[in-house]
C-alpha cells in the first residue's frame, strides 16, 4: 500500500468521522429547553404547517443539502456498495462546509434500482434545501436526475454538471490564451459516459435570452468504439440524445482519426490512450485537458512534447487542474441563497463565468483557480444567485410581454 | 401566541437551524484535501468494502444517529407532516449533542405507508450507527421498530421505550420513598398508546438470568374505554398483547373504578380526567405519575390535597419531571460504544437502574434527576454499555454449557 493511502487510513481511524454535528447554541437552561424543545418548538412546526416555504427560515433546510450516492461507481473503484463510499461522501462534505459553509449530510443509499432510487431520495427530501448526487453509475445516475427534477429543490449530478463546469471555465480562458474564439473552435471530447455528455451538452447551450452563451459549432463526441453519429447502431439512449448537440457531418472514425485537426482534446476516458503524433496531428496550439484520474489520456511531457499550447488534467501535481471542487460549493450555496427550484443552464453557465473571470490574466499554466481558493466559491455563490433572480426576471417579463400580446 | 411561543419562533428565525455539519479537521493544503478525500480515500473505502464493520473505525457511523419521523405524531401536534416537524427533530437533535455527544441527524420521512417507512428507512440505514424512531403514529410505529429489527444497528422508538424507561426509573425511586417493594405495587396505567403500552411490558420484563428485574405481578392497563382484559371484543394487536402481561384477574370497569385500592397511577392519557376523589380512593401513600401534556391527568395541587405521596408529571414547572431527556442520549452513547446490534430489555432496565441511583437520597419531590443534568447520560451509557457485555457473556455461557451437555 503506497504511502499516501496508508497514511489516509490511519488518518480516517484518529478522525473516526470526518464531520460532526454541532448545536448553533448552548442549552443550559429550562427556558433553552422550553424554547429550542418542547413546548415552544409547537410554534415553528405549526408555522411551517402552515407555510412551507417558512421551513426556510426556521430550519436547517436553508442551508442543508444531501450528499447522495449508492456506491456503484465510487472515484476509479467502481461498485463498492453504499456503505463502503462513506468515506467519500463525508469528504464531499467536509469540501461543502470549507469552501462554501454549506452543511451538506451523507446519504448512503442501499439501492441499485432506479425506481426505488427515486422512491427513496423523494421521501427524505423533506429535510433538505438541495440534492447532490455522486457516483451513482449511468444510466440510473441520468434516470434519477430527470425524475427528480420536480422535487422543488435542485437536484444537481456532480459528476455530469460539476464536471462539465469546471471543464468550460478551463476552456473559456485557454481560448483566450490561444487567441481562438471559443465557439470557432473544433472540439473533440473522448469519453461518452455521465461527464462527457455533459460536457457536450454545456458547450452547445446557447440561449438566445443569454449574454452568457456557448456554442460550439465543431463537435465530435466519441465512446470506446469511435466518433459518435447518427449511423451508428448501437447507441444507448443518453448517446442518442448526444446526435442533436454534435457531429453534424457524421464524421466516423476512432479517436486518433478524428482528433486530426482538432483545437481540443476532451479526455474522460482512460489512461494512455493518446500519444504525441496525435497531439501532433491536431491543429495549431491545440487544447489538451486530459482528465482521466489517476492516469490522464496522456502524460504533460508528452502533450508538450507534441505541441501543446494548454495542457490540463485532473491531477494536483500539474498546473491546470481541473476539479469539480473548484463548481459545486458555490453552486449550491448561490442557488440556496437564492431558494432555487433547480439548477438550470443558465446557472451553470453563470458558474463556468464566474470561475473562469477569477483568473485576472490566464496563462498557459493558469486557465483555472487553485483547488483551494477559498474566495472562488462565494464569487461562484453571487453568479449563481444573480442567475436565478435573471430568470426569474426574465420569465416575467415573457409573461408580460405575452399578457400584452393576448390583449393586442 | 403566548410569550413562549413567539419567542420560539424568533428564536428559529434567527438561529434559521439549530444544527449545523463542522468540520472535524480544517482543509488547507493540497495534501490534506488527498488524504481525506481523493486519492487517499480510496484505500478507507477498500477497507470498508472488505470489512463493513471497518465503518466505524474509519467514519461517522461510530457515534451518528438518524432521528426519524414522518411527522404523523408530533408532540400534542397530531399529523403535521414530515416538513413541519423538522424543529421538533432538530431539537432532538441538540439535546443528543447537548447530553452524550452524539451526532444525530434528523430524517424527515414523506411518507405514511408502514412498508415504505421500513423499506426507506432499511435503504438510508448504511451511514448511522443507530436509530431513533420519534412522533410516527400507532401502529405505524410497531410495525416499523419491529420490522427494523434485523437491521444490525440498534432501531429504538423513543416515545414508547423513552417512556416507559424513564418511569420505571422514577417508580424505583418511588417505591423505595414511600416504603413498598416494587414488584408489590398494584399499577395502574391509563393510556394503551405506544407509551402505555411500553411502560407495561417494562414493568413485567422479569429475567431470570439478570439480577436488574421487574415483576410487578398487580398491573391493569386501560384505554378510554377502560380495563384490558380478554373479555374485550375490541382490541386491536398491540393492546391484545397487554393480555400476556397485565391484569391476569380480568378486573372491569372504568379509571375511576380501577384506580381504588391501587399503589400507583401512571397516565398516559389526556389532562384533567381524575379527580381529588379518584386519589382519596387509592391506597394509602399512593404514587401518581400525570404525565399527560401539557396539562396532567390531575394538578399537583389536587392530588397531594387527595392524599397522594409523590407526584410526577412531563412538566418542567413541577418537581419530578418524567422526561425522555434523562434516558435516550445515554441509551444510544453507550449502544454506539459497544455496538450493539438492539436496544435489549437488558439495556433498558440497565438504564432505567442507572437514572434511578443517580439520585443519591430520593425524596418525596426527587425521584428523579434533572433534566438538565449533564452528567447523567455517561452514568447510564456505562450501564448500557456493560449491559450490552453481560448479555454477549451470558449467551457465550449458555452456548457453552449447551456444547457440554451435547458431549455427557
Amino acid at each position: 500500500m503506497s504511502d499516501i493511502y496508508k497514511k489516509s487510513v490511519e488518518l480516517h481511524e484518529r478522525l473516526r468521522g470526518k464531520t460532526e454535528i454541532t448545536n448553533k447554541m448552548d442549552v443550559n437552561s429550562k427556558e433553552d429547553l422550553s424554547l429550542l424543545y418542547s413546548p415552544g418548538v409547537a410554534e415553528p412546526c405549526l408555522e411551517i404547517q402552515r407555510n412551507p416555504e417558512r421551513a426556510y427560515d426556521l430550519t436547517i433546510k436553508n442551508n442543508t443539502i444531501a450528499v447522495i450516492t449508492n456506491g456503484t461507481a465510487v472515484l476509479g473503484l467502481g461498485d463498492i456498495g453504499a456503505l463502503a463510499s462513506l468515506p467519500v461522501m463525508e469528504g464531499k462534505a467536509m469540501l461543502f462546509k470549507k469552501f462554501a459553509d454549506v452543511n451538506a449530510f451523507p446519504i448512503c443509499i442501499d439501492c441499485n434500482d432506479s425506481n426505488q432510487l427515486i422512491d427513496t431520495i423523494r421521501r427524505i427530501s423533506p429535510v433538505f434545501g438541495g440534492i447532490n448526487l455522486e457516483d451513482i453509475k449511468a444510466p440510473e445516475s441520468f434516470i434519477v436526475e430527470e425524475a427528480l427534477q420536480d422535487l422543488g429543490i435542485p437536484v444537481f449530478h456532480d459528476d455530469q454538471h460539476g464536471t462539465a463546469i469546471v471543464t468550460l471555465a478551463a476552456l473559456i480562458n485557454a481560448a483566450k490564451v490561444v487567441g481562438k474564439p471559443i465557439n470557432d473552435l473544433k472540439v473533440v471530447i473522448n469519453g461518452a459516459g455521465a461527464a462527457g455528455i455533459a460536457i457536450a451538452k454545456l458547450l452547445r447551450c446557447f440561449h438566445i435570452d443569454s449574454e452568457l452563451c456557448v456554442s460550439v459549432k465543431q463537435l465530435i463526441v466519441a465512446d470506446s468504439k469511435g466518433a459518435i453519429h447518427r449511423f451508428r447502431g448501437d447507441l444507448n439512449k443518453a448517446k442518442t440524445e448526444l446526435i442533436k448537440y454534435s457531429n453534424f457531418d457524421d464524421v466516423d472514425g476512432g479517436i486518433h482519426d478524428i482528433i486530426k485537426g482538432a483545437d481540443v482534446f476532451i479526455g474522460v476516458s482512460k489512461g494512455g490512450i493518446l500519444s504525441k503524433e496525435d497531439i501532433q496531428n491536431m491543429a495549431d496550439n491545440p487544447i489538451i485537458f486530459a482528465m482521466a484520474n489517476p492516469e490522464p489520456e496522456i502524460m504533460p511531457e508528452e502533450a508538450f512534447a507534441g505541441g501543446a499550447a494548454i495542457m490540463g488534467t485532473g491531477r494536483s501535481d500539474f498546473p491546470n487542474q481541473i476539479n469539480n471542487v473548484l463548481a459545486f460549493p458555490g453552486i449550491f450555496k448561490g442557488a440556496l441563497k437564492a431558494r432555487a427550484k433547480t439548477i438550470s443552464t443558465e446557472m451553470k453557465l453563470a458558474a463556468a463565468y464566474a470561475i473562469a473571470t477569477s483568473v485576472e490574466n490566464p496563462t498557459k499554466d493558469m486557465v483555472i483557480p487553485s483547488a483551494l481558493d477559498t474566495s472562488l466559491a462565494q464569487r461562484v455563490a453571487d453568479a449563481v444567485e444573480q442567475a436565478v433572480y435573471d430568470e426569474i426576471k426574465l420569465e416575467e417579463e415573457i409573461k408580460a410581454e405575452e399578457a400584452k400580446l393576448d390583449y393586442d
